[in-house]
């Protein structure tokens, strides 16, 4: 069997487009319902996908237009663990505004309450408005902000090894544990003074797997060093590319297998049985997207009066890039967006109202499969971070019409090949061991006698 | 129907006997495997219980000798409330070691996960070892840890009720929410500064439940102010009496109304189908119990040197607490244990080992009752946190024997009262509001859509 794809669902509220949760079907009635993320991750673990995540942000923005946050992600994931046996659970953690015992601790427990399936979306956060939740007036600089972000993942990663494999030894008679296997790991540094051991004892996957999605130098060296799947931006196979081949060249640079981390871009897909019935889902919900406002942050974006656009013609020429002096970033997504797709008005705020960047592809089963082969095969992505544009229509639509074909085409798995979420993902030769471990191999996991019983319990 | 107990499962490792998990039957293996929690959970709810509960702290303590903690509690009681439908989830949470907008958020997040039955233990912490962990030298002074734990509450209350009832909307063709009805809660106070709103949306109890376990002056005043459960500690009848009159005393000087706060005694239970069989229950535990150790603290916490005593004697006399220099709480206890029930020096260290000071009856499920109801009729109790010497067992022996003699004597529910850990433990009659609403007391709760929606969904 040839190398295959790895697929992720990124649950957000009624979907990635922003007037879904508008949309008549919509499940918005339940976004305070545990049951509605449940059923998401059953549905995703159905489609046999590698895992589920939660973002998560710290403060309300525009209530009026749509749901922020909902449920805080370690709570919701532990419950979807419950109702999943198979999929990973990958939870964002600011390193800004938590702190690593705390982050540790929440992590190792979910990964034993999942039987080893939880990963760990590693974000330095954003807005100054979260800051100003966590007692700081502005968001400490980048540069501050990754350098905690380093030691914070730095002390995690310790703590997590502070147990042995073997530490727990139940004898009846004699010692609970081995005290001398319970390890402090005293580390004092810039940001963190912690003794540790963690009160958790090792989880089944020893560490949970660690991803990564910050798209700026600090963040890809950061990656680079220690994540083992990334979630990344690409509106078409050029940027993909080059953002694949640069991050894979540092990951090489920092003395890792880069073979063996996953590369994820987002991926927004409206399916339809012909590609007019996809680009009509497309189209009902760009309908639903209040313009007023969209416009006006079109404007803000674009440098340019789109109050006096028509909406439904199409985008009128741009400026070079050199021309424009506002934000770069979103204004270069917007030139290739226009320069792919020629949309309309609307089509484009539309594009933009879901998932923003990441790439957009509207067509029937075979075609998506198609373009993701595409990607897949030409050094554009490892898989996907997938971002349906409505839930759960979006998702269950991929999974019924688009896994079936990556599956006949040898591209995606029938069935879970290991138990933990980095045996799925990163393959089954993986083993769940601390860097210590894996030089010595004195203990290998499966020698745990507390893991065997657990995992025996829980499949 | 007259006033009835209430009633709580204080979850613990195997058991609250620090020897439990040397029983041949005791479920050692499986401390780091979810459904043991659950399965504890369900029994608790088969029994009506008002809440399971779980204790935490922060740092690794003897490891050789037990475990010190597994499963981080708010994953915990997460999974914990997917499988049970009535029961209270009761998590400890310490002021010290979290920020407000953190506990409020996980907090939010498990009551709307669980549709109404979170709890809070507030604790403040007591180990250097723990601080350390947390980029501490040592323990901030018990003044300092109480002032930060009650501005602590306090923000966790405002940002609970940073959100009214009625804020979430879902017009689909308008808006999602109304910001009016979401507000800042620009809290700058000497400990923590926190602008609001939270991200969670106001959960269906509103403000979970509020439990406070602190016995010195700063506990009580804490307690008197905001909770509405006290976890309280006393051995006898006349200690549990007058901690009861102190602290209900403390709520209305507080201008609360004391019989609103439901004060609950920790109380270890040993019942067998004789007194002489209950008491073998404990001789057995007992026995397992390594006795070195456990000797060389009774000698620092008595001043003598118990090394040459025999252990099947009684205790030898012991001097007036005025002639002890060591720590008086601990030895108080001791000379009441003594008193009380004329121990050998093995059934006292049995003793101490469960639960320590609390309340220890052992007899007979009408034996037992009797005891009970004779605290709870004259003023030493509204209810008990049960301290089961063993799990599973010490609680099922609770609920299958114990609890139908209560039901008999109508001092316990047939069946949960209301939705909601709130409704249950305080009375039908209580409203899950914010002390705003109390009193406009424009949008009771069951006219929140989302909250009836969610309901309706999750019963
Ligand atoms: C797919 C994806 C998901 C993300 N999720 C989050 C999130 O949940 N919370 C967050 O604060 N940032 C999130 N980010 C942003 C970041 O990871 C990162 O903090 C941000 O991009 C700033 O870092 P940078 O300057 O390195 O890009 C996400 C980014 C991507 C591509
Ligand atoms: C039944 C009970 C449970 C407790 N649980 C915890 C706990 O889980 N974590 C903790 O740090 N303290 C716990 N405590 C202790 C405290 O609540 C409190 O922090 C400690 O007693 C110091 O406060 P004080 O000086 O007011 O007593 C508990 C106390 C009791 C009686």
């Amino acid at each position: 069997m040839g190398k295959q794809l790895r697929l992720g669902a990124f649950l957000l509220g009624c979907g990635h487009h922003s007037a879904a949760w508008r949309h008549p079907d919509s499940p918005v009635e339940r976004l305070g319902d545990i049951t509605y993320y449940e059923s998401l991750a059953r549905t995703a673990e159905r489609g046999k996908l590698d895992a589920v995540f939660c973002a998560d942000g710290h403060s309300v923005r525009e209530p009026e237009s749509g749901a922020s946050w909902f449920l805080e992600p370690i709570t919701a994931l532990t419950a979807m663990a419950r109702a999943t046996e198979h999929i990973g659970l990958v939870t964002t953690i600011s390193t800004t505004f938590y702190t690593p015992f705390h982050a540790a601790r929440l992590l190792a427990s979910l990964d034993h309450i999942s039987g080893g399936r939880a990963g760990w979306n590693v974000v330095t956060s954003m807005f100054d408005q979260e800051a100003r939740n966590h007692g700081l007036d502005t968001m400490p600089d980048h540069a501050a902000r990754y350098e905690r972000a380093g030691e914070f993942v730095d002390v995690a990663l310790a703590l997590w090894d502070s147990w042995s494999d073997d530490a727990i030894i139940l004898d009846r008679r004699g010692r609970f544990a081995d005290a001398t296997k319970i390890h402090r790991i005293d580390h004092e540094g810039k940001n963190f003074r912690v003794d540790g051991p963690l009160t958790v004892p090792r989880s089944p996957q020893g560490r949970p797997v660690l991803f990564q999605a910050g798209a700026s130098e600090q963040g890809r060296e950061l990656a680079a060093r220690r994540a083992e799947a990334i979630y990344s931006v690409a509106y078409d196979l050029p940027s993909a590319q080059s953002y694949y081949a640069d991050v894979k060249a540092r990951i090489e640079h920092s003395g890792r297998d880069s073979s063996s981390v996953a590369v994820m871009p987002g991926l927004v897909t409206y399916i339809g049985s012909t590609p007019a019935e996809a680009r009509a889902k497309k189209a009902e919900l760009d309908r639903m997207l209040p313009t007023a406002q969209s416009i006006r942050q079109l404007s803000l974006f674009t440098g340019q009066n789109c109050e006096t656009w028509d909406l439904d013609a199409p985008v009128p020429p741009l400026p070079d890039p050199e021309l424009f002096d506002g934000p770069q970033g979103r204004y270069a997504t917007i030139l290739r967006i226009v320069e792919k797709d020629s949309p309309t008005v609307r089509e484009l705020l539309g594009t933009l109202a879901a998932g923003g960047g990441h790439a957009t592809m509207i067509g029937t089963p075979r075609s998506i499969a198609d373009e993701m082969e595409s990607w897949f095969v030409n050094g554009g992505a490892d898989g996907f971070n997938l971002m349906p544009p409505t839930y759960p229509h979006g998702l269950e639509d991929f999974v019924d019409l688009v896994i079936p074909i990556l599956q006949a085409r040898g591209l995606f798995r029938r069935e879970y090949e290991g138990a933990t979420l980095r045996e799925n993902l990163l393959g089954p030769e993986t083993l769940n061991r601390s860097e210590s471990q894996t030089s010595s191999s004195m203990h290998p996991k499966t020698n745990n006698t507390a893991y065997k019983v657990h995992r025996h319990i829980t499949s």
